[in-house]
């Protein structure tokens, strides 16, 4: 759908204002069905709960799943100069020509699981700050990005998933988690693409710099997203809230990911009712992570791409959940005994 | 492929003193190719080891899955008439009469992930007998349901998932664990498709019974096969054993086939190298099992409906395993930089 105009900070406050909630009739009408498909109740267990998800969130009973799309951001970070990463920051631009030729794991992914992707590429050759000397973007920047992922949506999609690529982009996770919850740099810190050693002591040094120049008490989440996020991050954000107005339920990827979705959760804890976490990577502080913003994970496949590659993965337990859903016979359709001693 | 007659378990013993290895060429091609993919090194996680997995035990490079093939046996189990079960032994039938009309979970499952769906009805009108009192088969009923489940394999499939119905088999799959691994009767009884309070107290005394009547030090797991098991835990320990023998990778269901290959389990360790545990169920003690098969589960949804539902549903992680492994493209391929500082 078309959404209000986002200018400023105050613009998307007041959109987090007037949420909506899942539509109590289509919840109520597949828990309904639920308790009369043929199997012990309960016994599909986290796939139940996903078909009333995607009903409540979708407004419809039976819910839908033919057409799933795949977002993916891009974003390059000033900080990726301080060595922060195992990759150079030209790999940002020739990962998204990689996804544009259909080479990457995601593109595998999307095609497995019948889902389109988006790939919104975001200034690429126009880094961000870096954020250890000055906030990586202003407020205008910050929501331009925003706005650019609440454009990405559509109206059209079933699902969406939402992810990433930025080289250097685990170290602004990192620091924005530690605007957010607190704690020390190492708390949030992790290998990302696969720092060791003295690498992965400049990037803690560097998030921990990041941390005492940025932080307040309290920080404003959307300032945090401004000061050490990225453009990706933004972005995710926003296409994340985006969905939540045009009735769209949304998987969440990995740390980056989820730490785009942790300012929204910081604004208003129920803007992430409507978000399911597809994974939980081999990022360590990607567990902490979701335990803080209450998701327990649909796979745990020690994966750590980004990409949006565990929310693609993820769309199959999804298919699968609204396919029994739907497409299972009831005990009074198939002549199943549904209780003792009852042989119908 | 053809294989030999089986007649007895001494028969089982020779195929079993002749197990195949993994294809060492076609391993060590997936891990050179797992390493060059645009993707930092590991970034996969359990999707890399999947498609390793699949390469070795299929004996090629690529590995393929094309077609995956769900094998359901169903039996009928005579301790059914002490009340151990939420539903009346009439309901295995008509659960396998709704395999055949598509209206299962199953049915929906093997669509939404392209598999064939096999199911055989192992002499339904015919129970074996109650466990509480005498073995529940001898050597040549158990033997011929091990044989039906070898045969029901194909060798055309390129990866089969193994599953069951039949009412009680909770209770039979508890009474062969305790009879394999020892431990107490409590250890291994669970709800089942649902049974609490006297219900469950009566189904952990079957199982008490059962190992008191025909436990022994050691027990042979064959022959504890044929004292509790059932028609469909033969024919699954069968079918992966014949799996093996066709170079075709098994993803295990729950805790019912997980006993049954126990058995298999129980005479070689190594022979369940061929097999992935597709999930965990609900069923408290199938974890448990799990650990002492050394299997680490692709999913943990909290399912708990036998029906090769928890493997079916993981073709899914396999297929996006094995579009991501032949799919991607290589770092020279992209011209992505694959180290710090050559930006290619």
């Amino acid at each position: 759908m078309d959404h209000p105009a986002i200018e400023s900070f105050d613009d998307i406050r007041r959109l987090m204002a007037d949420l909506p909630a899942p539509d109590p009739a289509a919840l109520a009408a597949a828990r309904a069905r639920d308790a009369v498909l043929t199997k012990p109740a309960g016994a599909l267990g986290r796939l139940e709960s996903l078909a009333d998800w995607m009903a409540g969130w979708q407004g419809r009973h039976p819910p839908r799943l033919d057409r799933a799309r795949v977002l993916v951001f891009a974003g390059n970070h000033g900080v990726a100069a301080r060595g922060v990463s195992a990759f150079p920051a030209e790999v940002t631009a020739q990962m998204v020509a990689n996804f544009r030729a259909g080479g990457a794991a995601i593109n595998q992914f999307c095609d497995a699981m019948g889902a389109e992707l988006v790939v919104r590429a975001l200034d690429l050759d126009r880094p961000t700050a870096d954020f250890t000397v000055q906030p990586a973007m202003g407020e205008a920047e910050c929501v331009q990005a925003f706005a650019a992922g609440m454009a990405a949506v559509g109206s059209d999609p079933d699902l969406i998933g939402v992810g990433e690529m930025g080289i250097a982009n685990t170290t602004s996770a990192a620091a924005l988690c530690g605007l957010l919850f607190g704690g020390a740099a190492a708390d949030w810190v992790g290998p990302g693409t696969g720092v060791a050693g003295d690498d992965l002591r400049r990037k803690t040094d560097a998030v921990a710099v990041a941390m005492a120049l940025h932080g307040g008490d309290p920080v404003d989440p959307l300032a945090a997203l401004a000061r050490v996020g990225g453009r990706e991050l933004a972005a995710m954000a926003g296409a994340i809230l985006a969905a939540r107005f045009d009735g769209i339920p949304v998987l969440l990827d990995g740390y980056v990911c989820c730490a785009a979705a942790a300012v929204l959760h910081a604004l208003t804890p129920a803007a992430l009712a409507h978000c399911q976490a597809g994974h939980v990577s081999a990022e360590p502080a990607h567990a902490k992570l979701l335990a803080l913003l209450e998701k327990s994970p649909l796979l745990d496949l020690g994966m750590r791409l980004g990409e949006a590659s565990g929310a693609a993965v993820a769309i199959g337990v999804v298919k699968a959940a609204i396919a029994a859903h739907t497409g299972m016979a009831t005990f009074a359709d198939a002549g199943v005994a549904d209780s003792p001693g009852d042989p119908s």
